[in-house]
């Protein structure tokens, strides 16, 4: 642990140019609430403590974050200098402050140690270099350090060519803290007591400012409405994807890729266009996902090919499966090795034994298939009588007819048949071939209808 | 209105490098025909009379354009000098006219608003500063303002030098436009009578030409084949979907969204990757779009989760509603609210009550369901006898086992069941139980069939 | 023939950074191994002889290239210079040695064209201008021509800011080229043979070494890891799509299409978002593809429209279908003219009459379908007993009710209607209806199942 180290995460603003009902900092980018990115990244620093300072929606903030940080509620927005005060009665009088920003989710944590080492037992403020700097506080740098930030109202012309801006972003020494806090003034236009006066009063005291730039702007951009929400979720997928292709897996477009969570993978692993991932997801080795599929929360054996529009939830797949395409598997299907599961089929529910085949417009649901079976086109298992479900148990090397409805609690025995478009509503016997249908019979002096007026 | 602004839309070209049947204005972005984006612009600007140019293809763009304006008949396509003079008739001697071009879809009537204003009662011009002008008219300008335009061949390596150039959109004094048209000359390569060759003759006169750079290249870019087409709608779709995000809907990316119509919403729409919408969409709150969701002339309550892979087309989903993945929605489909639609699941002019739950592999064709009724898995509606279709009433409260075909016309009482696998022929009565299946039996002595050569 | 021409493709590394069982040559680009597509570009040279030196997964790499080269096995990775030294047995001692690399796809024959012209009968080399050219070795020019070629870690400062950078393409006589080949040195870190290095033995025979610089940088790039081969298929997607746009097809967005194959093609054809084509594929006059779609090797007449969602491999479709939404057509199926399938039918190797119509929900397998027929929703040939498969052969004018089993071997005879929910075992005689289900009946005094705990 970082005993000298604590962090504070601003987190209460209410993001008015989100037009939500959703506080800004839940908002999300791969998957995560905002504030949850800056959250994991505080907790990678290892620091003695971190406290979240909250104000709009602090309830469903509170409700959406489970990890370990001490919440302080900052009742009224008085600025980010008001913010960090709300926090002063948890920090000690030693040590040193890093300030993060719930809005802010990319820094990272390797430049937030740059900045820590840097800083030392001084200050450390994190600066950016934009090529169009307006509206943001310009870096006035000395020999020293940093000795002032101008804001674009109050520079001159010279000053505003400076293309170095402060992020926000910084490390301040506690020795220091309350004191710099209680000095700062609201005598400012939103009558806001605003952070950022700390360097002032730093550099009055004699404190070095120790500025440092951070490598690429997406790790000190700030979040403040819906284009640079998914300015910066295109940033974060593509991090992402490089860091996929990197360790060997294929992904036909980086561009069209989505992850929402984990993937772990195995060796030659390709995945096609306009993927999405979600959850945590697993692959073994030699796995194809087809074009346009979304899979969540799915594991999935090696060698396995799933193909096109396949949508797979919470699900686990063996090795060398054919899935798809237009396959849906839905909660707890549980799929063997080998298992094919085709166009228009459901599993939800269920365990599937290695090898069998499900190819064809069929939904399986509470089900338990053994091995080597094969289920015909159009069957269903009528698992739900409208209030309960029940289980349809079908065994190992079994023929289900096509177009065969298995009402629901029912079993069939090894090796049974069942012949097509039988309604099973009792027991099939092993090795035997059940049907339940009527015999045909062609109408004599039938007329076809004809076309009527309407 | 503008009572003294005139407005001529020159839309006559073929378009030879589109390599299509169909004249080029009528080629669409956005879903639109080029020359409609350009009709609107123009209404937008309240002018005194719209006139529109058409040659290639005249008749077809009447039929696809419905627009109130003055169609003009250039038979011949003699430059676009020769084509405002075809116009000429139907335009006042005094007040002023604007030449836009049917196939320059975006401008737009900020653009144009500030041209009319610094032109004032004397000629405006509009010009694009481009990186690389190889091939442009090149703008010459002098104290007074635009003095010459110099054509790619006739330019001095000076002239070449220059970045700025004509867009040909222009506005003209009615007071000159008879004599400078009838002045201009086809003595030129291909023997066509330039407009661009007013602007010497109003220099001529001593009436000043006003040069106006558009503020991005796109507002006065022309589209002459499939690469120009397909690359002004990607500026068209990222337009639109900046204008969505900044008015609050959430989409995961902006450059895999297409509107090709209208969409209108309430707060906190979240719009997922691949999603293409189409018509006049109407979304209320919290609705949520599934990745890769194809939605035309859809109207969503409040809370609706779409899932992926949905299609949905001319229909009407109340509040609450789960939709999808694999739902197709056709023309008439109404769905009251809390309904389910699952996957694979089509449903075609019929009315759907609240609460009631489709969820699997079904086709409703010519229905109408009442509440909280449940259909199974594998139901059909047998509308359509080969030559007529006829209606399913379903009640309330009904439960529809799986695999039950609907011999339409037929009732099915509120609180009615029907056995899996049933045919429905006849009505069924309320709260009662129908079933319409054989027995099942089990076939004595009987062997399986083995693998026979073929 | 260019029979003075002989090329050798370096095709033997393993691409330890492609973290791959595959070696690295037989990844793909565009739906083809990287090393086919230098192939297919030295045989547009038709050169005398073509040899690929191939080591690591050598076996793989013959087995997968079926293209008439001659293969030489580099045992050990000496390095370059002494893979072209494996080649030098099949080389005439006159003409000329064009040196390609089997990871370096997309070099074309215009510019391999060029640089062959360039260099006459001396040496030539293709150089690239790189804006970071770190890494590189930095090409060094006299008035002669290339004088050497510096490593990057041999660079001073001012041959370091050099951007002109050797690609390793080049092009040698013949009758320097055992010579040179034997001078070169491993005395280098690796201690590999550097082809290279004949550079400034050329330099030293006097013999000029021409350079030539490439138009795009693509055109020289090699794929060492995933990242690059990523990179590498957008450009060659792109690329793609512009040459069929400039032909006149519509793409909605080029930067969403993938072609894996070829692609040929009438006139005004659209191609939606999100398609990926695969294999050869052929489309007529005014066919359009929904978005989403995936194609593989498919034939579509002229007129016809594929809804979104809809995966069509291996199949023939006449003029004027309508396919899909959510369409599957499997190999063999062949569908003739206006024909229409609907959402969630899958058709395989089955032939499908003009005017047909199977639009929900079914499957149709090993059937023969005459015209005009309508298949309703939910129905199936039932072709597979479990280990046969058996042919359905269904006539004109039929009309097979919806949920109707067909089990095969069956005959249904033209203008013959089945009832629907039917489970058909016998041929069905023309013209008359078959039907084979139960009359329903309601159930007195049944009682409706209630919530049982679990």
């Amino acid at each position: 642990m970082n005993a000298s180290l604590h962090i504070v995460i601003l987190a209460a603003g209410k993001g008015t140019r989100m037009y939500s009902k959703l506080p800004k900092v839940l908002h999300q980018i791969g998957g995560l609430p905002l504030v949850q990115h800056v959250i994991n990244t505080a907790q990678s620093l290892d620091p003695a403590s971190i406290q979240v300072v909250i104000g709009h929606g602090k309830e469903l903030v509170q409700e959406q974050i489970h990890s370990d940080v001490t919440w302080v509620v900052q009742d009224q927005q008085l600025g980010t200098g008001h913010a960090v005060k709300c926090a002063l009665p948890h920090l000690p009088k030693d040590g040193k402050t890093l300030i993060l920003y719930g809005d802010v989710p990319l820094t990272d944590a390797e430049t937030l140690q740059q900045l820590l080492q840097q800083a030392g037992d001084e200050v450390g403020l994190l600066t950016d270099v934009l090529e169009h700097p307006h509206g943001y506080g310009r870096i006035i740098r000395n020999e020293n350090g940093i000795c002032a930030i101008v804001e674009e109202k109050d520079a001159n012309a010279k000053q505003k060519a400076i293309r170095e801006i402060n992020t926000g972003i910084l490390v301040l020494p506690n020795s220091h803290l309350e004191k710099w806090l209680s000095t700062l003034q609201n005598s400012n236009a939103q009558g806001e007591y605003y952070l950022t006066d700390v360097i002032a009063l730093a550099v009055a005291d004699g404190i070095t400012v120790h500025g440092m730039t951070v490598r690429e702007s997406y790790l000190a951009a700030g979040i403040n409405n819906k284009l640079q929400l998914a300015e910066i979720e295109r940033v974060f997928q593509l991090n992402q994807a490089q860091q996929l292709m990197t360790a060997g897996v294929t992904l036909r477009d980086p561009n069209r890729f989505d992850l929402r969570g984990s993937l772990s993978h195995g060796q030659d692993c390709i995945i096609d266009v306009g993927v999405v991932i979600e959850g945590a997801c697993e692959f073994g080795d030699d796995v194809e996902i087809g074009a346009h599929c979304v899979l969540s929360n799915v594991k999935i054996g090696s060698g396995c090919q799933i193909a096109p529009f396949s949508h797979l939830s919470d699900c686990v797949i063996g090795n060398d499966a054919r899935i798809g395409p237009f396959a849906r598997l839905r909660p707890n299907a549980h799929l063997g090795n080998d298992v094919h599961v085709g166009n228009f089929v459901e599993v939800k529910n269920s365990t599937v034994g290695n090898g069998s085949k499900i190819n064809h417009l069929t939904y399986i649901g509470d089900a338990s298939i053994g091995t080597d079976t094969n289920v015909g086109a159009g069957s269903i298992t009528c698992n739900y009588d409208g209030v309960n479900k029940f289980k349809t148990v079908i065994g190992d090397h079994v023929r289900i007819g096509s177009g065969t409805m298995m009402v629901a609690p029912v079993n069939i025995g090894d090796k049974a048949t069942t012949g097509a478009g039988s309604v099973i509503t009792k027991d099939c016997p092993a090795g035997q071939l059940t049907i339940g249908r009527t015999r045909q019979v062609t109408i004599e002096k039938w007329q076809r209808p004809e076309k009527t007026d309407k």
